[in-house]
């Protein structure tokens, strides 16, 4: 099969929101007048961010849920993406499952696969997304304030947890291993939370590298320093809803460094103001994602972790980097 | 050196045009009113597109050129570009040539880096490139009508010229070899004749995968065939410009296999009515771009090549395709 046929039969839909979609030199977009366009764009490697041997439909998901990711950190409304993909060579049954994967997800959020790039290589998948948001209205990193409070959507760390299971480091009940590992496969990108934030977050990230490293992001665009009630991130792990006798079989080590420092949730990290607690709360109802306040923005610099009683706790924990060891 | 480090050090620029630039979840782009943004990505991999050994600096405006290149074949100006960089590791040297390369020619032509992604991972660079046109004046590949001319700015071929010599199956002078050569290594995008050709030209395509192989997108694009005066196209390989003995020591086979099927030329091919001649010099005259005319569209289907005397010649000259044999 050629590349444009693999293209035509894969990738190809009717244009929709696009002028122009796939098929000629560029795709043409126009964001309605007033918006501004919202563009991200993410790699992603085999052996780096996927095994060998991952499910092709999760793969197609997760490749677009990462970018999804980064407008529903802005607010942005997706409107399209482009796909570039190396493959070492055309796998039909691997292809269509893919973009079933990828295109599934793409027709959930309205998010039109207008052009990109075909090649051969060790396998690659890098999207670019594109998403409109009203001029002005963006969620940016900078806008944290001494006195805000620090939310995280959804539950953290269990792509992590699936991690360590995967290349053998700890052990998972076959459940559990199933549960976390769809988090880490297939992460839901919080798009509509995300919107439903503008104008009440005062700076929002989503926690790709893990939440202590991003949040730093935030901290040092902002000016400010954190302080994080350990007590409340450790029960963000999905396996806090196992019964406490289930839970007791996890090193409290193991479920902190995944909360923290865990990295693949795609949960959005947001600052806002004391004031806006109940306009939180309905951003939350709206978007049908659960929030939960974790901490607080502080003026003095430094990321602080205590306890439930206030107390220190020792930070331990290095974000992922991917040029860093480990 | 951190992936955030190294995003500062060799990839950030001061904001200019895009009302949000690197660092942020999104980068925020806002076209002028009334105009589209066109959008291209394209993939660079190591072994296929470039040799591992390649002066990085070349590579860096290569990887940005072949998408200026999709602009141009849609008669759009430049605005920014996001970056996907997988890097086996952090090579300070190379970064530094890499980038060095990459930039200059996006300030040439005033295109933005706004954003992107780095990771460990096999050499692999991925560009979405953003540029603005006036709604409605995209150049297309679907408007040639018969009777139209069909042009081809600057030369073709001797970007495989300089390949095959490269991969040893033939044998070049120096100089030859080394002309050739930049031409495979930092091609030129034809962005100003581009943009002359708005509301000139019919049909336009940039010329990457071989002459005759594009061609055939615009006339399938465009519901027409075409004939092609190959007396014309050999003549357009650089090396025409040589003396006859010289010229004479190269197979003329191999001259129109590079002319007509060669690959990585990065010229537009474009056509235009024939009442038009008059203002597609004009569009080559104020873009400082040389342009050839090299045949006509029409009605009846295929793509038929002639010689000088108008005998057909019998094609031979499959176009470069990244999944098919060779």
């Amino acid at each position: 099969m050629g590349e444009f046929d693999l293209i035509a039969r894969y990738f190809t839909r009717p244009v929709r929101r696009a002028a122009l979609g796939v098929g000629d030199d560029c795709a043409l977009l126009a964001p309605a007048p007033g918006m501004q366009l919202a563009v991200s764009s993410d790699m992603l490697v085999q052996g780096r961010h996927f095994f060998a041997d991952v499910d092709p439909e999760r793969l197609g998901h997760k490749a677009l849920a990462v970018n999804l990711s980064d407008l529903a950190a802005c607010g942005a409304r997706p409107l399209a993406f482009t796909l570039a993909l190396a493959l070492p060579r055309v796998d039909a049954p691997w292809l269509e499952a893919f973009s079933r994967g990828l295109l599934a997800l793409a027709d959930g959020h309205g998010c039109e696969l207008v052009g990109g790039d075909t090649t051969q290589g060790p396998l690659n998948i890098c999207i670019t997304v594109f998403g409109e948001v009203p001029a002005g209205q963006a969620l940016l990193r900078s806008g944290a304030r001494p006195g805000d409070d620090i939310y995280v959507s959804g539950t953290l760390g269990d792509a992590r947890l699936a991690l360590e299971a995967l290349q053998g480091h700890i052990t998972l009940p076959a459940d559990v291993l199933a549960a976390a590992r769809l988090r880490l496969e297939q992460p839901t990108p919080r798009v509509a939370l995300g919107q439903a934030l503008r104008g009440v977050a005062s700076s929002a990230l989503d926690v790709s590298d893990g939440l202590l490293g991003d949040l730093g992001h935030i901290l040092r665009a902002s000016g400010t320093g954190a302080c994080i009630d350990t007590s409340i991130t450790t029960y963000l792990i999905a396996i806090s809803a196992l019964p406490i006798s289930a839970r007791g079989k996890f090193d409290p080590e193991l479920l902190h460094q995944c909360t923290l420092a865990g990295g693949d949730d795609y949960e959005l990290a947001f600052t806002a103001p004391v004031a806006r607690r109940a306009a939180v709360a309905a951003a939350s109802l709206a978007s049908s994602t659960p929030v939960t306040r974790i901490g607080r923005i502080e003026a003095e610099p430094g990321l602080r972790l205590v306890d439930a009683q206030g107390q220190p706790v020792v930070q331990r924990y290095a974000s992922f980097d991917h040029f860093a060891a480990g």
